[in-house]
């Protein structure tokens, strides 16, 4: 049996047994696991060297590199990450409905543990910690699939935490990392129907389109975000310079921030030159319609390619429009339905906006990059669902449930 | 352009209509439909009669022809079908939260609809007009792809249904029919990503099969049942046998009817013999483990593959077991998560099954004949979900609709 389908095995065995244990069982878990963390520190920062050493070895970023390493101030961070998901509700075995049938019947609906969740990720080993908490704070079990360039140290991150549970009520193979960093172990995961019951998929466009174009496990799929702000007529200069500079400038590299900018004709008139050298000052890359580049001759010329591009860096389209109606086609063609902004003083342009958008979240006079499990005050979040199936927009642990229905009788047949 | 993809794209921009059209809006049209239905019956059976003409030409049995058949009365019964969704609550556009967040951002999750809807199913002409309802009730365009057996038939309906949606203020490529009848149709449905938001196969476990392994699309799982019934020791022998009796032959065809029952020991023992004879009695095909055949010569030995299949039929399985784990174990490994029943009189035992079964209903003294969206009461179903996400279970309305953000600001941005 391959290591894959062998440690999917040993998490289902446990999920029959995550799925009864009690909220303290859990929590006290979470908290061995914390401790466990920074008790083992010195170990875990060790074989996060060996990850450095390696990845500056192939020629990785130090960008990139920063975002792998661990040091005792993150991995406190990321023990106390395990004690805030402690303070949240439990929300497996609450009651969602009960009804009594007229035959009789019983029924009751109530929140039960997905079951056996496979969470396949990319670099940063905080997933790792951050991810099994999650899911095992929801009574699941949890087959992690982490980038190889995390993988001694997602290693030795999971071997405290299975040596953490052995001292508590959960089994510890509810807790599994597959250790092929192989391209195949993932391809196995994402057919494993009947051992896995879910794939979540978290990290850049590639791995999501791997993850969704061959999985025949159902998948929550993530975070590709080319998000639009609108500006329409008659805006606040300043409300919409500052909520677009957020959208773009504050955090680049993340799925809620802004790819491309529409503005209404008559604002952009007056308004597109001072905007532009806002961002231009900040180092942005323009790239624009005609008829920006008519007012920003330092705007490169953009193409469809570039408005269907998450650039995730400091590069933003411009695109000047007529009306609403242009924004919302725009929007409705490049969009992934993930986060989208207007800003507006005409409540009528704002109601269509908010009703007409097909996103996860639209936004009115605020910035996109609030869409997040923690500004949303979910206290936690396993990621953003950019599908409409099950969870949509950022999830927090409801997400990591399902239903299941219970009919009590006393001897009832179907006529 | 294919014609799946034309009719896909059609269907997708008139989504941005459907979505802003009101209950009564969404009303009249089904009633229009259901009118139109009535009034061109005569057409629609001429249309039917050319299917079961090119049936029995090839030889399909009189029962498949029987379920095929269009009559007046039947027609009737489907316009009237249509009738109880008007009457049934819209789920569109509840505000299922509202809050608001310490730097005033108010917001709200609201239900909308799913968008564009892919339905693949089989023969009967009936689930045509059923999915057109409950898709355009819920403010979702569908299309639809039926089995080609039932083409003429379906050619017709939607044809009559598409032109009373012209007299209403839906648009009537809100509802396609994809008219090419071979296989290639549907494995281009399943990879329409951007064009379908899910698609839902309603049918035999081979038609289910292929959507699962080949959508790229979300997809939403139905149908498949091997659904069991335990009868643990001191169970009432008149209500288990009546429970299992019904839960087997009221309806063997449907996924929710049993395959597999599985008797605590000492109940075997004392009630097996005259528990097999009803059955018997009924033309039930009987197989039997080792122990069962004991006692009940008359049952064929009992395979694993015989306890992996799910009849649709007067065939059963019998299995005696020694205690509540074994009975448990012999679940978690055949059953397929839909319907699992426990007929006890032992509250320990039924509070164990209900609590540790993963299934999308578990029953403690009642038929697994029950699970069905008419008998819990939701007026309506779009079909029985075996998958864990989004719906699980008997799916009404509900089912048919996502959920977005609406964030109201006035000039938030994250710091």
């Amino acid at each position: 049996m391959s290591e894959v389908r062998e440690k999917a095995a040993l998490a289902k065995s446990a999920a029959q047994v995550m799925n009864r244990m009690t909220t303290q069982q859990k929590n006290e878990a979470l908290l061995a696991m914390a401790d466990a963390l920074v008790e083992q520190q010195a170990s875990i920062i060790a074989a996060n060297a060996e990850d450095i050493e390696r990845g500056r070895g192939n020629g990785t970023s130090e960008s990139l590199l920063d975002r792998l390493k661990l040091t005792p101030e993150r991995i406190h961070g990321i023990a106390e990450g395990l004690k805030q998901v402690v303070e949240l509700p439990d929300p497996v075995g609450l009651t969602l409905e009960s009804f009594q049938r007229p035959n009789g019947l019983r029924v009751e609906k109530i929140s039960v543990p997905l079951g056996v969740i496979g969470m396949i990720y990319e670099a940063r080993p905080n997933v790792t910690v951050d991810a099994a908490g999650l899911c095992l704070k929801t009574g699941n079990s949890v087959v992690l699939r982490g980038g190889s360039a995390a993988l001694a140290s997602n290693q030795r991150i999971v071997e405290v935490l299975r040596a953490a549970l052995e001292s508590t009520a959960l089994p510890a193979d509810a807790l599994q990392l597959v250790e092929d960093p192989s391209r195949a172990s993932v391809d196995e995961m994402l057919k494993l129907n009947g051992l896995l019951d879910v794939v979540i998929p978290r990290g850049g466009a590639s791995l999501i389109r791997n993850v969704v174009e061959n999985a025949t496990v159902p998948v929550i799929e993530t975070g590709a975000g080319i998000c639009h702000t609108f500006v329409d007529a008659g805006a606040s200069f300043d409300m919409a310079s500052d909520i677009a500079f957020n959208a773009k400038v504050q955090r680049p590299s993340v799925c809620n921030s802004m790819e491309t900018l529409l503005l209404h004709e008559s604002f952009a008139a007056e308004h597109l030159r001072s905007l532009a050298d806002r961002f231009l000052t900040a180092s942005v890359e323009l790239r624009g319609c005609e008829r920006t580049r008519a007012l920003v001759p330092e705007a490169a010329p953009v193409s469809d390619t570039d408005f269907a591009t998450e650039y995730n860096d400091y590069i933003m389209n411009i695109r000047i429009v007529d009306d609403l109606d242009q924004a919302l086609g725009h929007i409705a063609r490049f969009g992934t339905m993930h986060s989208e902004c207007i800003v507006t003083e005409n409540a009528e342009n704002a109601a269509n906006f908010m009703q007409r958008v097909d996103a996860a979240a639209v936004y009115h006079n605020a910035s996109t990059r609030f869409t997040d499990g923690f500004e949303f005050g979910f206290g936690a979040e396993i990621g953003i669902s950019t599908q409409k199936l099950h969870a949509r927009g950022p999830m927090g642990l409801p997400a990591l449930t399902t239903t299941k229905f219970r009919v009590f009788g006393n001897g009832q047949i179907r006529g």
